[in-house]
Parts: C-alpha cells; sequence; structure tokens
C-alpha cells in the first residue's frame, strides 16, 4: 500500500443528472475523462462537487465504478464514501476498495455534533474493515464538525489514516497541522481561495473542481511551487483568483456546469432542490472566463 | 383543513433502537404512549431528536405508522419529513399523509448552501403534492441554512405553509417574525433555553424533547403563561432550566436515552456514530434530576 | 449604603456639544431635567449614550457635577467612570463620589484583551478607593471583553460590586447570571430589544436611552411586569420594539440627537468624527415615532 | 513626498514605564536602538504594541521625539496618531510631521461604530492638514470596525492615505485588495502568523513587534521571499511561527516584556490593567526561544 498516493492537483468532477434528474453514467464518464486527459493528478469522484448526499445507494456505486472504468489507472483514484451512519460508510468504502479505488475521503458527517471519541471510533469501525488509505477531510461548513488538530492526531494513529484534507479556510490551520504534526504529514488544501497560501505553507495537493473550467492554471500554479518560483506562483494564482472564488460563492455543483456550458461542453441538469445559476450569474461568469482566456 | 393544529408543548420522542442497531418499534410505541399519557398537547416523531436522517426509508415508514397507531387520534401528530432532495421530500410528506399525520415537518437540509429562490420551490414543490399543512423549521445550527423573515414570509404565502418553527436560540428572531409578519402567525420554539423567552414573546407553542423527562414542569411553564402569571412562569422556568440546557448541550437522542434509563425507564441504544453519554455525563443529569425533584 | 440603589428604568442622557464641538451644558441640564421629570428611575450620565470615552477629564467632570446638581437628589444617580487605565478609572470613580454620585458603573474597556486576573485587580483597585457602589458592565461590542459568569462572580466578590450591567443581547446570559449567581443578585439589562426578555427572566432594572423619546411606554413595560401582567407587558414591548431596534443599530448618540429634534427639542450637535443620520433615516425615525404615538 | 517609504520589516517597539507606570524614556530609546542596529527597515512607535490608547497626550508626544532623535533619519518612522476623536488625531498627526515622522499611521478607533462616511471624513480632515503620507490600518480585533475593500478604495482616493496595512487575519482580505484595488497598492501585513502567507500574497512589508526578540529570522523571511525562494521562506516561516503565535496570543507588550527579560534585555513595567505574564507562561516563552537558538 503506497500510504500517500496522491499530490499536485486532484480533479472533482460533478455528477451530471439527465432532464429527470437521473445520473447520466456515460456524460459523467466524458467528464471523467476531460479531467484526466487535461492532466490532472489524481480524479475524486463523489465529494461535495459530485453531491455525494443526494444519491441514493445505487448512484453511489454506479458512478465509483463508472470512475475506475474511465480513469483505467492512469493516475490514483480518491473515491468519496462519507454517511451519517458508521455501517453505511463501511459499506461504501467496502466497495469502493472491491471496485479498484486508491483510497477513500470520509468527513465526518454530523446532524448531532460528534464528540471526539464518537469521531475515532467511527474512522477506527471503517479503517479496520478497508485495507486502503483514508484522507481525513475536515471541512465544518458542509460537515458540521470541526476537527481539531489535536483530534486530526488522533485520527493519524489510525495505520491507514495517512492523509488529510482541510477545507476550513484558514491557512493559519495548516500552519498548525504542520507544526503539530511534523513534517511528514501529508495535508491537501481543499479550499479553491487559499491555494496558493497553503501550498507556501507546504500542502502535498490541491483537492479541487477548478481542473473542469481553467487545468492549465491550476496545473501551472502547482509546477510554479514545485520549481520553487514564487513570483511565478503568485502571478499564475492572482490569474485565476477569481473564478476559485466564484465557483465556491456560488455552489461548485452549479458553477461547474454553467462553466462547462460556457465552454461548450455539456454539463448535464442539477438535481432538486439544486438549481442552475441565474443569467445574471452566468454573464458574470462568461465574463471571468473571457478575462483568463486573454 | 384545521390550519393551526398545534399549540402548547409538542412533544419529540427519540427513536429508540435494539442491541443490533435496528430501530426497536415496539419500544418507540412505549415512549409514545408515555408522551401522550403524560399531557403533551402533540406528538413530533421523526425529528432531530428522533435522528431522522439517520434512517432509512423503510425505518422512517415503519416510525410514522407506528407513531399514528399509538397515538389514536389523542392529540395531534407532526411528521417530520425533510431530505436532501425534492424528490425525496415530497415522498415522505406523501406516506405520512397517507397514514393520517396531522402535518408535517421540514426543513430545508442542505449540503450545498441553498438559494432563497431554491428553498421556495422545494417547500413549493412539496406543499402542491399534500393537502395537510406543513410547518416551516428553521435551525442553522443542523440546517446549515438560516432562513431570514423576509424568506420566511415567501414561505407564509405559500397556502398549506402555516406554521414556523424557530429554532436559532435568539429571541431577537422571535421578536422580529412577529413585527414582519403579523400577530395572527403561528410560530413556535425549537430552543429549550429560550421556552420563557419565546413564550414571554408570544410564540404559539414549544417544540421540545424535555416531556420525555420532566413532562408537568415543561407543561406547567405553558399554563403559567396561558393564565398569564409572569411570576410563576419564571420560577417554573429556572426550575427546569439547568435540565433544558444539559439536553441541549449533551445532544437530544443521548442525553433523553440516559435520562430514561435514569428515570427507570427503558431508553434502547445509540446509532453509530452516536454513543452514549458518559459516566460522569450520566452522574451529571441525575444529579439535575434529583435536584428537580426536590 | 444602600448596596442596591437602583431599579426600574435607569436613563441614559445623551452629551450634547454646540457648534464648536464643545460640551453644551447647560442644554445638558435641561435634557437630565426631562429624564427626570418625565418619571425615570434613576439617571446615568457618562455612558456609551453620552459619549464617556470621546471626552476629557475636564469634560466628564463638568458632565458629573451637572448631572448631581440638576437631579438634586430626586433619584439616584449612577455615573459611568470607565477608563482604559485604572489609575485614571480611580481618578474619575473618587471624582464622582465626592461630587455625590449614588453608585459608578465601569466596563473594563480593553485595547489588549484582559485577562480575568487583571479585570479583577482592575475592578478591586478601584473599589478599595471608594465607598460607593459600583455596577460591572459587561459589553463586549463597546468594552472589547466578555465577562463570563465565571468572572462576574468573582467580581461580585469584592464588596462594594453590587450589580451587574448585560448588554450581550443574549438573554440565556442572563439566566446563566441568575443560576449562577443566585436569585439575589441584581442584574440590569443593557439590551434595549431585549427589554421584555429580560424582564421576564428576572432582570432587576432597564439601563437604556429610550427615555428621552418615549419615557411613557418604557415605564409602561416596566409597570406592566411588577403588576405580573405578562400579557400587557408583551403589548406595550412590540409598541416600542421598532424604536428600540432603531436606536441601536443606528447608534444612540445619533439616533437620540434626531429624535429630540422630531420631537421639537434641542439635541445638540455631535463630536466629530460622529455625524447626524442620514435624511432618509431622520424620515425612517419620525415615521417610527408617529406610528408610536397613534 | 515618497509616498511608500515602507517595505520589508517594519518594526514596533513597546512603551516601557518605570516602576511608577510612569514612561521610561531612556529606556524606550535603548529599545529603538536595538531595533535600528538589528536591521530593521523602519520604526513604528506608538501601535498597539506600544500601548498608544493608555498614553496621555504629553506622553504620546514625548515617545515621538524620543523616536526621531534616536533613529535620526537612518531608517524611516512610522507614528501611530490614532484617537477617538477627529480633532485630537489632527493634532496628533500635525505634532508627528513637526517631529519629523516620515509618516503616520491611523486606525479608525471607535467607541460608537462609525459609518463608512464618518471613516471617510475623519481621513480626510486629518489628511488635510498634513503633507506626510498616511497608512490607513485596519484591525477590527482591536479598533472595532472592519474597513471593507470598497472603503479602503475610497481612503486611497485622498491624496495622501497611500498605504494600508491589514490585519484581519485572514489572508484572502490581502488577495482582495489587491484584485480590488490593483497590483500597484502598497499593503502591509499586521498580522504576524500570516507573515508567509502575506508575502506570497504579494504584501509590500511586515508590521510586526516580532524584531524586538528574532530580528534575523524576521529579515531572513523577508529577504527569502525577495530572492524568490519560497523553500527557504517556508522553513524559516516555521522556525518562527511558535513565536509569533505566542506573542499574538499572550498580548504583544506583555509578551514582548517578558521575551526582553529572558534575553537578558530591561523590558521596563507595564501600566495597569495590564500585568506581566503569569510564571508558566514565562517558562512556555522561555522555552520556544531556546527551541529556536539551537
Amino acid at each position: 500500500m503506497n500510504k500517500i498516493p496522491f499530490k499536485g492537483v486532484i480533479a472533482y468532477p460533478i455528477t451530471p443528472f439527465d432532464a429527470g434528474e437521473k445520473v447520466d453514467v456515460p456524460l459523467f464518464r466524458r467528464l471523467v475523462e476531460r479531467l484526466v486527459a487535461n492532466g490532472s493528478h489524481g480524479i475524486a469522484p463523489l465529494g461535495s462537487t459530485g453531491v455525494l448526499p443526494y444519491l441514493s445507494d445505487e448512484e453511489k456505486e454506479a458512478v465509483t465504478e463508472a470512475t475506475l472504468l474511465q480513469v483505467a489507472g492512469r493516475v490514483p483514484v480518491l473515491v468519496g464514501v462519507s454517511n451519517l451512519t458508521t455501517e453505511k460508510t463501511i459499506y461504501h468504502a467496502q466497495f469502493a476498495e472491491k471496485a479498484g479505488a486508491t483510497a477513500v475521503m470520509i468527513i465526518p458527517m454530523s446532524y448531532w455534533k460528534l464528540t471526539d471519541d464518537e469521531i475515532v471510533a467511527h474512522y477506527d469501525a471503517v479503517a479496520s474493515k478497508i485495507s486502503i488509505p483514508i484522507m481525513a477531510y475536515n471541512n465544518p461548513a458542509t460537515g458540521g464538525v470541526d476537527m481539531s488538530p489535536a483530534l486530526l492526531k488522533r485520527l493519524l494513529e489510525i495505520p491507514n489514516v495517512t492523509m488529510i484534507k482541510e477545507s476550513t479556510g484558514d491557512v493559519q490551520r495548516m500552519h498548525h497541522l504542520r507544526r503539530e504534526l511534523g513534517e511528514d504529514v501529508a495535508f491537501y488544501n481543499g479550499s479553491n481561495p487559499l491555494a496558493l497560501a497553503a501550498f507556501s505553507a507546504g500542502a502535498t495537493g490541491w483537492c479541487t473542481a477548478a481542473p473542469n473550467l481553467i487545468p492549465s492554471l491550476n496545473l501551472a500554479l502547482c509546477e510554479a511551487v514545485e520549481a520553487n518560483d514564487l513570483a511565478k506562483a503568485q502571478r499564475v494564482f492572482y490569474e485565476q483568483l477569481e473564478l476559485l472564488k466564484f465557483i465556491v460563492v456560488k455552489g461548485l455543483p452549479r458553477a461547474i456546469k454553467a462553466g462547462l456550458n460556457i465552454l461548450g461542453e455539456e454539463g448535464g441538469y442539477l438535481r432538486s432542490p439544486l438549481k442552475p445559476l441565474t443569467d445574471e450569474e452566468i454573464t458574470e461568469l462568461r465574463n471571468i472566463l473571457t478575462q483568463i482566456k486573454n
């Protein structure tokens, strides 16, 4: 087992629906293919971008299998398997492993705020049932729980919890992780507008839906950092910042679908209650994308 | 259709599980019976207390039917039918109506923060498919969305959205609702520690899990307010405040289960990742309950 | 020494300036006279309403003396003496005592966030130098420090710290104070929109600038609570709520000055950088005051 | 007039007191000398670190003059002249200019939350009375006002408001400033733990009290960024991060005084209500400083 199989730009596909709000698997595969072809260093289906919580068990399984078939080993695949109950999380993690996932990502979803002990037991239960690595995902805005660095440290003591994705949007949390957890821990940035600050702070990778729209700029930022060229990283970052902020503020599934359409690509439909961006928002996005091209 | 069928104390049962973490329907019915027998003015299964989001569709249906069978028309029943997708919310709302529910409660659950237009369309779609009243529930802490008074006003224009449950824990929101929506709107308090302030502000009812443990005190507060006896309401409120705060801070399903056990009642098991209170917490709760009795 | 010399409505005069931005003492005395004549139960110069921090030492002394001369023992007087340094706070507290103040109010102003020990030592140092009671004032929004109930408990152990004014705007803090500090502690509400909730929770008094504009309604709320008439208290509260919110949102010195002008009274000038309300805001305030009269 | 006279490390001296809590001017001059001798690119007396708001007018003047005498033109000097009233701010800004200050720093201190128009008028009034540049300082935690990028843009239209110091602790604000205000605006970072992120985002300088304790590391970070060596900047930053966080969390005047003592330097006394760090805190700081040396 490669304990830290991801680095660089880990791209998140949306889950497109057809006009009847059913998952459109063929379109999904084409969207995954675009991400791989455009140079993404990893593919992560069933994230927030992929509207994981809006899908049935069968749909999650279909999306998992479709990803692995399409990627076909060209880059590592990180499958989101988060669920409110421990039992269901185990179920989906085992499915992902059997389907060939490189690793799984788990956020401690919560309706009732979980205690630290409950969270540790939850990860522990899942980890004991699979043999691929787990990326623990901290995102209080969507998960409802803010995992402290101390808690993350406890999670990292579970053998196959080997990576952390941090999406609080506070770069100081990344500094803290690095100080608390040591230089060897692999942490990934999940907050698009923090991409530069996170790489500067030593992030191993960037989990992002942006490669659906601007893959070259995303990769260029990553490469400038690897080349130790801060000036270039800064310049490339500011070129893409407005788009990064737009897609976060408007909601990734809505914004990526609209952006794909603007680029002349199919983006499918959204599942209710999610609705498309308004005309004004689409115009704003078009302007941002046009400005980036020039 | 009685558009505002609830007032006073609306009691929330927990959903108990057996040792294998399956829903324990017979125990659930006994817990519902206690609430009715103790004088609750309404019963509300499948709320946060009833761990709605942790249940499968079949389990939700079983709990709905068990409640209506057990209550047998003695008091009105408010069934929680919230779901992330509009399609599923409609499905459960229709099931509740057919099963005989007096009304349904809907919180706009969200993983992706919904826009106001998405929320209105969501309620509208459900409302058009049922003919019983809907209580719109605002609870940013669990639902992830904070519905403004302006948005609630839009929802109330949908004919069968007739009641609002407010759980932000800020009494000024209730003042605002009353000012904005007029004296005739029925708003219900869902924040236990605000029970006195909410009734003082004119709340029609109190949605609470506390009657599982201290029904007489809950009803006494309600009666003192109806009798226009502020001094008594204040005294009775302070008698129960510590318990109200405890059950909120510790999480209602955990705290109610522990409290039932302390009172010599069966409370069943919790579903993972939720775990029982620690021994220290149980001791603290026992002390609170003992002090209340004396 | 009467340790708790205040109850009911404690009225806060503004400090008016002349066209040259000097304190207008004669006008200040007329404004104080109005408050006493209209039935206020106490007068509190040099509060936030009285722009204490914008005044020089000499101005503070002039305002203190003017208040005591004008009130002439008809009602108790609470003088604000807060200052960033301990030495200056002692100086002004001693001045107020010599001038005849009934008590002083002290908020732990801070530029650097003070530790609990620093706050206790600050109050202790002042308390040891005067023999009149001290009202400790908690208002994180203006003072920069949020004193916990545990800290307030420590302060109340200082013999002449006998009263607490709470302005966090969270009624649960008042519940907490009452539970932690016992039924005998005198706490005062400093958050206008919480007036009903605070009296319902057992507040001894209401510290407010509203009697500059609507004294009868303020007193009527207080009297309804004393008469144990919750229904009337609620009705009277909602009649004045919009005004209470307006003056808080717009800033008390600006809003009271504008309101006085609308009522045909002189309100003087503000000291820069504070500026008068805009014309739109003045129109809004006029509408609120007109509606209240009818 | 050089409109942007500062870059790199702008060092903030503390204002030390003697045992009687009077300003110790000779010690202050020695502390300023250390900062200049150690290579700081600018000196900024009367900041938060220098406990500006705790000083009398005479003390502020003495500190201003002492700084300019001691620095004697070797590096530029930025004098803090913030005051609650516009009149006093003008007074101190004029004094600083006459004394030879290179520029003044102004935070819109507020007891009453100022409107945008009030803030613009405040800066405008001061700017029209002096001819040296003004650095506008945004720090909601101490100033009580959070100036939006739109407001800062308005301020920058005043001819001699030419620099912005941003201390919200949110790197995204700096990104936003750069996007909104253009690449040419000079923004300075005032949040120590954000030093790396801010330089990565393009900050012109770093306003910091840290050079009182670890000048070489502060300068090394600045130089690595100038040399476009991100890897080195990252390494040097993590070496000093723990100290940067400590001094912010404990309060700069307290922490710098304690650190000076640990380094064998005189740090003077604090003015009440500020008190020295506890023994435990001093031990913690000693450990941090020791670890940095090795």
